[in-house]
């Protein structure tokens, strides 16, 4: 993987960073700002990481994540770089306005804007947290244990842990170092998959209850009403629409949830060629090719509609 | 990994050989002898590749499969090697009598017996797969693609796909060589974890109905009358016990089904450092500190009151 020479510079001769994941950020936005940040620090640079909800308490055990924060404030130095990392303009980031004089994106994501004076966008990395391995490399940080839980973390939330067609040989062997500097992969399978509260398990129970499959599509949906009644929310669906891929004849999982009066988030998960990328950015939202999601606002009859309808055509296209 | 020179002599001097795997063959025993049988018929020598159940229709997208025998028959030469693959035992290869007059073993089980003129067992190592990989590198045969897959498939089945604590630096590295040499992660993946058929969703989904956590012990049952009405068979239950290990109060799951009348087959799978291989060989059967099982002759009370009470006796050990 070969770093701009221009985003190393930068690195270099800058003293100042504002390192930003997108909304609702996952591990890999997480870790990413973490490792670098904390690369950054040893380096003697000022940085802030800025996460529009901070560090959710799924991600808790990341080390270093109470140096997250919600707000900017005044930045520390008028010549600070913003790096938007895992995501491609400010919007994602949950940015009003572009706060600092200079800007860098580090992202693999599908959905590109132009956004960034330098723009470092891997679309055949696996996970962002693999493209900060690299930068951390070309400016000779030694990884420490808590830069590798952060980036090994990183690319299991991206790859689900190895198993996605994205898990290349970098990938394994950076995974690979990233355990002799001290990442533990139990450890951090155990925090990724393993901590579920029951009231989370009665949730993906009743929504498995509403599963239905058309044409190779499988949909389950989340009601308000089941939030209530199991007294979760919406971060407790994390993974839940990867469920309904375990069979065979799904090609396209999708779950449904109410997160306000009928506004309702699809997340949509695929296997192999099928692009659900497509659906989400036609609504507005974003992702990759076999994992993506949009907000709409409708009503949900015509929700479900919708979906079975645009998966459909994403299937069809051979 | 260091190869014993003795078993590398072995290979290359003799020039018949009997690969066996377990009984209940996974894809770590089935992955090895697959992979082994290439690489030494690559060197011009005769093998066989026995499994009592022959190859199960779950594995049958390792290449090769149809190699697998469920029968001896006679042996090809007097000087066949019996080699056991991911067992130690002539039992737990379905065995009845040592066909052979030479054998070794290549095995990372925690349950040992003496059998085995040449014996090759490492307990560290994550997976039988991993060994074979490293022995076939002493013997100087270049993986090809379809040796790649079965080692590949080998280690994901043994490492949960890298998400246990057995996931070491060399699982990873193999696997970025084997990923190299042409296996790909997500269509194995898919082959183990996504191609359910929705009876098997339907049992996993009754079986979840009869959940009860006592003591951060999760248990849950099929019964005979439970594969009727989904039209399943215990084949069908592979991976079951893993899921209630979701729950974070969670550190033993187990899995009870009836597989005849009266009898029943435990799976037990558990956090950290509770051994639930100890209780499995407290009742005659085997497995790895994290993952065990057994069958019992018993009233399925009876059964219930055991699991709950060595399992306690198991996670009181500090």
């Amino acid at each position: 993987m070969k770093v701009p020479t221009k985003l190393v510079s930068a690195f270099r001769s800058r003293s100042a960073f504002l390192l930003a994941a997108h909304i609702n950020p996952d591990g890999d936005s997480l870790g990413s700002c973490l490792a670098l940040a904390e690369g950054l620090e040893s380096l003697g640079k000022k940085v802030l990481i800025y996460s529009r909800e901070g560090a959710p308490e799924f991600y808790r055990f990341m080390p270093g994540h109470k140096k997250i924060k919600s707000g900017i404030g005044k930045m520390p130095d008028k010549d600070t770089l913003l790096v938007l990392l895992d995501c491609n303009s400010p919007e994602r980031a949950g940015l009003e306005r572009q706060p600092c004089n200079a800007s860098a994106v580090i992202d693999h994501h599908e959905t590109e804007s132009l956004f960034g004076d330098i723009r470092w966008i891997d679309r055949g990395a696996a996970a962002t947290g693999l493209m900060v391995f690299h930068l951390l490399r070309a400016l000779k940080i030694v990884v420490t244990k808590s830069m590798a839980v952060n980036l090994y973390t990183a690319m299991a939330v991206d790859t689900g842990s190895f198993r996605y067609s994205n898990t290349s040989p970098d990938v394994l062997r950076v995974a690979a170092e990233l355990v002799e500097a001290g990442a533990s992969p139990g450890m951090i399978a155990e925090h990724l998959y393993e901590r579920w509260g029951k009231n989370r398990f009665d949730l993906l129970n009743l929504s498995l209850g509403t599963l239905e499959i058309r044409d190779r599509i499988a949909v389950m949906y989340i009601t308000r009403d089941m939030f209530l009644k199991t007294g979760t929310a919406e971060a407790d669906t994390e993974n839940f629409a990867n469920v309904p891929r375990t069979l065979d004849i799904v090609r396209i999982s999708v779950l449904v949830r109410e997160v306000d009066e009928g506004l309702w988030k699809v997340s949509m998960r695929s296997k192999g060629q099928a692009n659900v990328a497509k659906i989400a950015e036609a609504h507005g939202g974003g992702g990759h090719r076999n994992a993506a999601g949009f907000k709409i606002k409708a009503d949900f009859l015509s929700v479900i509609k919708t979906i079975f309808s645009e998966g459909g055509k994403v299937l069809a296209i051979k």
